[in-house]
């Protein structure tokens, strides 16, 4: 690792395909999979990366890691959605980050040929796929996990839409 | 979206802080958080970004988002260390995938300034950092989801320690 040990030089990825899904504005999205539950969308993997979905129908969800909309700069604090104080951006799922990595579980409906049709996607539309993983419950399903200042209105989200502010 | 969509150009990331773990050396790894329970690490965030740590200290688990240890060159199928059977890489949690992009959950133990002590993480010692965010069970858990081939193995993993195949 002495190449990249504290290392701040940029690590370029590519994308391997594109999320796509009913919600082609930024505003008025739903701001988690909660909000977006039936909602069906599809995962298209560019042609040369198909052999690594072998074995992927097995899962009932994945994890996509996704490049979010190009965003003009990013703060360090921000006032999410589901609040009305700022909070830290590292304690939030909000996009406007210092990297814009997104992250969703979403559920796998079917498979067919390179594409994944998926539900509760709370993706743009046209969103660049970085990479997918198996959701595996005794890996990351943590119920009893705190929520901190989500604690009292995570269970909100399937109703909270986003607006302007990380426009 | 129109700059991107369907766009294959690289997307840089830059690293916001480096993963410290007593995994010094790739072979011997736990091969998930369940095989690390109990490891401490710590995580220390550049400077730069310390604002966005604010409210952190709340959540019990963070998701880490981080970029595996450089890899000469990725398969789409790989025998994956809980199993004797090729898959696809998109259905494994393997690390030399077409994005060496990793996922982990660990248990936030501390924060002191720029440090987050953590415990669990599967990582190799000085991993760059690219993201973190704050674990909720209201968006993440999903206890019931079905593991696919991990389905009778993944039980396993607290016991199985990685070996040379990824080196």
């Amino acid at each position: 690792m002495q190449d990249t040990k504290s290392g701040k030089d940029p690590i370029p990825f590519v994308p391997i395909g594109t999320i796509y899904t009913p919600f082609t504005d930024i505003t008025g999205m739903p701001v988690q999979p909660a909000g977006a539950r039936g909602t069906r969308g599809s995962v298209e993997i560019f042609p040369e990366y198909a052999e690594g979905l072998m074995d992927i129908e097995g899962f009932s969800h994945l994890f996509l890691i996704y490049a979010f909309h190009p965003s003009p700069s990013y703060k360090l604090t921000v006032i999410p959605f589901l609040d009305t104080t700022p909070r830290g951006v590292f304690a939030t799922r909000a996009p406007r980050r210092p990297n814009p990595i997104g992250l969703s579980t979403v559920r796998l409906i079917e498979v067919s040929g390179t594409t994944l049709v998926v539900e509760d996607g709370d993706i743009l539309d046209g969103t660049p796929l970085l990479d997918l993983k198996p959701y595996v419950p005794a890996f990351d399903s943590y119920p009893n996990a705190s929520s901190g200042w989500l604690e009292g209105s995570a269970g909100r989200a399937g109703s909270c839409r986003s607006d302007e502010r990380f426009r």
